[in-house]
């Protein structure tokens, strides 16, 4: 009998101010990709808008993963995301938190499997997710100066 | 004397996967913009990866307005955001935790002020950085099925 061993992985990014832009347009490298970010309303889309995004396109691969396991077919599925933001931490260093206050994902999901088994799907994907767990759960985060 | 008042701002993406791709390939419209999304070693960047970037952007954004408060000039900024992962709880449903279980941002400032000061600029951004929050704290997030 053979067990796959689940070893820890290194995700790194590299992020860069660019020549030309004003200072708050990052290019973020990874792997062979290149991220743009910029502030909110700039060229890019803003972290903010990244954070939800990557929300969105997790629920949708870990919902694939879970959904094989279980027999059950997608034949399309939407993801809305939204976060309630305040954006006096930012800006003054007072106020409640910096971050969105809670974050809610509607999901619907076209198959022919009955409304309790996609339930039981999108339980599963809440529990497998991994930037789910990372927003709602804590995680040590460190910001070391060079 | 005036007082900027702070109010709450929704935050609103959409995901949708794309005719033509693979299901896991999914494309996330926020305003104008278009963000795409795949599993990792695929044809776009994956969540794991969108996070870190987005931290690091924030981490630049932020960086900038607080420099400006302090009068602190920043020539040039880099940052490199590393995160551990295990895949476990992803393709089982069991073992540790299914995101992250430490990021860590290193933050090279290239800048005429004393090293000191730039600390102190780090430390405002640790707390005010938007992403770095929903990242260390817990945030309510919630998966609903339509």
């Amino acid at each position: 009998m053979s067990k796959v061993q689940y070893k820890d992985t290194v995700f790194k990014v590299k992020g860069y101010q660019v020549p030309g832009k004003q200072p708050m347009f990052f290019c973020v490298e990874s792997g062979n990709f290149k991220i743009y970010i910029d502030k909110v309303g700039g060229e890019a889309p803003s972290p903010l808008e990244y954070l939800l995004a990557s929300l969105a396109g997790c629920i949708n691969i870990v919902a694939n993963i879970v959904a094989k396991e279980m027999n059950v077919n997608i034949e399309n599925l939407e993801v809305e995301v939204e976060g309630v933001f305040n954006a006096e931490k930012l800006y003054t260093g007072k106020g409640g938190r910096a971050g969105y206050k809670e974050i809610k994902a509607k999901i619907r999901i076209k198959s022919s499997a009955p409304r309790e088994q996609l339930e039981k799907l999108i339980k599963a994907v809440e529990e497998r997710c991994p930037v789910s767990d990372n927003l709602a759960e804590r995680t040590p985060v460190t910001l070391v100066l060079e």
